[in-house]
């Protein structure tokens, strides 16, 4: 016998910090930056009838910019967060993400949630990106994952303490510490 | 110290039924249907350099056409890969997705990997449609799921025992049975 | 010596009767039909500093299914616009779209602007359309045309009088009439 | 009676020298530049049953690069093709395209064909770029401009002689010169 029906609505917080992921292309300048937060338009794309997503802005820069000040305003923020229990989403540049998921690591060694960061090799809205697959791959992967801090890209999800980005292959391995 | 680096390839067979995510539309005809294979195209916009993709084309059809027969020749697929050890995944008409993966179920009530079922509500490269999502979220569910099967669609997953389809909503709902 | 510089905004009406051009997917019924207008939704996406395009919907049907009754009101609506002296784009189904020109052209022999017919292969939107093509087309044309009546599709201009659709190949074709 | 049905194919050059309109993204660089022709993808988006399309690469660089040896080349080009009584779209960056424009004209006073300028404010693939909507109206003006050089942007044609790239405004504009 059918007793119930419910599909409970997740909160899942979306912090970006800027990277490739939302750099835009300037007709003006001929150049593709940081100038504008896109993530929204991109999120309109997803079918997401059961979660309720709320993107907070913390800042749009390089990754290759940013600083620990900048990283402690990402802490902070993971931290004020937690109360609510809610599955956490960085988007963030990929040449500093393992830096800055370690950042976060060490001042929450053990989240009670998961935290994805997750980013792309080319920006939302370009030919051939790989963006709203990196999107879509990590609002899947923070439903299923155990609390704790990771890279979600191409397929992959990656233990912070396990990852690092091989800069000649132009994306993230796995490594194993000891 | 890193002591090693290594991302091994995960294999992942790709069973497609047809349903309305691998409908075309026809210019002949005017009509929608399930009249050549298109998956392969979408999976290639995908980056998945961690993965080996094995795509096996079982039937083409609307699943409200699929009989027994048809969901005997899936069961028979499944457990023809089960040995390989690699999670599956099975494209599939929306309609009665409930039935095949509960079919499957009965013939294999402890499967040794993830079994995911998933499907569309347009088709692939229609305006809006969110077959790619759905792809891309079951590939990456397929890496974290404990074995068992699945249905996974606009960022849920649903047991198989714990889904059915709201045909008055047009999508699937969680169900607890007693 | 540079005297003046002035770009004067171009009128352009565009008339929509349906046809395939305007189809959606009806994820309901899982059908193609001509349930709602979305023409608009694609002109946003050409940049017309220098036009104003109206767009005004005068029916959503399969042409197919278009009567002389049609074909009257679209004779009227080109007979109202006509003082405006603007060029005028009609979309249409490709099945009856000679006939209607020809209508059109029996009550309009001399029209004092250029009157383009197009329509589509498969609908706006929906991959590997022709659409937004055979509209960017159209009215590129409607800019260099001289006054008449003419079906613009697939980098082709055909004279009313010199075209029939060819239904083995799928396309419009020009005929020489003697 | 229909005597006859004949859709001849029309041969359209297009020589390629760069431009934003080619212009790539570098995943390993982060910039956009003009690194290797893709013009040859987007004109396959296109259908184009009566229109045998050649194109000559003739250089990639950025416009603002561009000097008068390699305008002598571009002028030599059309030179050569000019005997085929072809028509001949020119795709290049808009900084300088008018230059180009008027050096072609200065050599060619009175070509027999017409010859079409063309360029992009966003590169093709770019989300919202201009490029295939300037292509598809290039190509269908080749159809029905007389013979001249001419820049298409934007559904707009301007004759090389009454144009000027207004960099305020980013865009094309018509002037009268005395």
């Amino acid at each position: 016998m059918i007793l119930a029906e419910t599909t409970p609505i997740m909160l899942i917080y979306v912090l970006t910090t800027g990277g490739t992921i939302e750099k835009v292309y300037s007709e003006r300048t001929g150049e593709v930056a940081n100038l504008e937060s896109k993530i929204d338009r991109y999120l309109k794309l997803l079918r997401l009838p059961d979660s309720e997503i709320r993107v907070v802005p913390l800042m749009n820069i390089d990754s290759l910019k940013m600083t620990d000040t900048d990283r402690d305003a990402i802490l902070a923020e993971v931290k004020r967060l937690l109360p609510e229990k809610a599955p956490i989403l960085i988007t963030h540049g990929t040449d500093t993400m393992v830096e800055t998921g370690l950042y976060v690591h060490r001042g929450l060694p053990n989240p009670a949630v998961p935290i994805v960061l997750t980013g792309a090799k080319a920006p939302l809205g370009f030919e051939g990106s790989d963006a709203l697959q990196n999107l879509t791959e990590s609002l899947m992967a923070l439903r299923l994952l155990a609390p704790g801090i990771y890279i979600v890209s191409h397929n992959q999800v990656f233990p912070i303490s396990n990852v690092r980005k091989d800069k000649a292959l132009g994306r993230f391995v796995r490594i194993t510490s000891g």
